[in-house]
């Protein structure tokens, strides 16, 4: 099985590839943890190689394009952020990643920055795309839960502004690292625990720092459940998020991109507070992205 | 040179010692890193030994009053929590820890403990103890910064409430673990941009989830100082952590008492609220404090 094309989401700790048809069909997929944090400059093409290898066709360039942290100042090749407001593509943007297997032609996507307030994004541009590509008309706001939690306003067809937040890198700090690691459990769930958290913290999300310790506390003197404490932990967090976003998205068309777990507690928070927003799969929105891209490449070079 | 007595400040990752004299004097002092996190229940008395064992007389028992995270669950012998409201200090209830060396008589001093809001504390009894020796008709609030920072309301003599913030712990954890840690530099200051984040956070608290990541974007895109990070950092994190205080101290007679460097930053920070903070260093109210055990204790034999 030889790839048409090569799509790459490279990321700080992962690596997924999908091999793609000339009728934009995933034909296989294979990912491994050689992520841009573990790799130095000339470690990305053996790493893409030791992936991919078997899909290269001899004697043809096949075009790999690839989103994420692959394409930082510590990455492969550096795709200089694009300032906001832009598209989230842009066909001339794309870096080509030095490679010297006559098989690869690498092009590294361009991340998105914002002067002020600052913020950056690297990939989450890429998701924002492949929604526009399915919904081309979309005027509202994204939400990109995850380890740094992204918020973008779209209108016509263009990223006009975005706001990063810690919140799912400040759970994994508390949960696994704080003194509160012997009071939060490393799995499980309670709905009620989280959606009263949730609602305190929208509401209250001034009393963040005086929340978090009461669950250490709560353990000692009541036998907190550690389920209950984890999403307890989980709803204060999201909620000083979706407090400090809500100009973002308050009476706006919202639309949840993400893994199926994070997404829908997003959803169910926001649908919560009066929202309806829509779920989309993180994993499609960045192979849509990715397609996206592609067949802009393609069409740049005819 | 023999003790009297000695006093034990015995956190989860130091311990320190200070050799009494009967006049209440200070004759030596001796610190090692052997806190309650790297002792089992049957290690806390060699590690004791090692310590001040020169400083024990044949033939009779030195008494050793001890405070801190030494008397919890995981500690030398468990010194249940006292409820709140209660005098910081309770001979009765400081607990025998088993010893098999004739030489020694360990006491340890529980800590206090609220039941809503749920919370607790273990060391900080000993420090307000020892603030309220030296003035026992205070009447106002406490700030005990650090890891864990606590406000205690005090009245009458005894401890009428009191709140901790994980403003220490969530600092260290956000510079050297998290993504920031590229960009917030180990050490260094920036008083002017300490005070303006601290301004910032404290009239707009809710917006702390926004706040983070522009350090590590402003260092990516204009060039944020490290040392400027840090102090925003910091800035930004006790800013959130007086705004919840708020009610504790707004219009009180204050006292911060802690070690030179932190409590220092609270005093500036307080001052510049409007509040008329007065400090006391930590090691000092310690010292005090087990003092005041000390004379319980014997009052209490006697």
């Amino acid at each position: 099985m030889l790839a048409d094309w090569i799509a790459v989401d490279w990321g700080t700790t992962h690596l997924r590839a999908w091999a793609m048809s000339a009728a934009g069909e995933v034909q296989a997929t294979a990912a491994s943890d050689a992520g841009m944090n573990g790799l130095s400059r000339d470690g990305f093409e053996p790493a893409l190689l030791d992936l991919v290898g078997g899909w290269l066709a001899e004697g043809r360039q096949t075009p790999v394009i690839a989103c994420g942290m692959v394409g930082a100042r510590q990455g492969w090749a550096e795709a200089p952020y694009r300032a906001v407001p832009c598209t989230p593509l842009d066909a001339g943007a794309m870096i080509a990643a030095p490679c010297s297997d006559p098989r690869l032609s690498v092009r590294l996507i361009a991340g998105l920055s914002q002067a002020s307030p600052a913020d950056v994004m690297r990939g989450e541009e890429t998701q924002i795309a492949g929604l526009l590509a399915a919904r081309p008309d979309f005027d509202g706001v994204l939400c990109l839960p995850g380890t740094h939690s992204k918020w973008a306003r779209i209108s016509a067809g263009e990223v006009v502004s975005f706001q990063t937040f810690m919140t799912g890198e400040l759970f994994a700090l508390l949960a696994e690292q704080s003194v509160l690691r012997h009071s939060v459990a490393a799995a499980g769930w309670d709905d009620d625990a989280f959606a009263e958290a949730l609602s305190d913290a929208i509401s209250r999300p001034d009393r963040i720092g005086a929340r978090l310790f009461t669950l250490r506390a709560e353990a000692l003197l009541s036998g907190l459940a550690p389920e209950a404490a984890r999403a307890r932990l989980s709803g204060a967090l999201i909620g000083v998020e979706l407090a400090a976003a809500r100009p973002y998205w308050l009476g706006q068309d919202i639309a949840v991109i993400g893994a199926a777990g994070i997404a829908g507690t997003y959803v169910a928070a926001l649908t919560a507070q009066g929202a309806l927003p829509q779920q989309y799969d993180g994993d499609e929105m960045t192979r849509a992205g990715l397609t996206a891209a592609h067949a802009q490449r393609k069409g740049a070079s005819q």
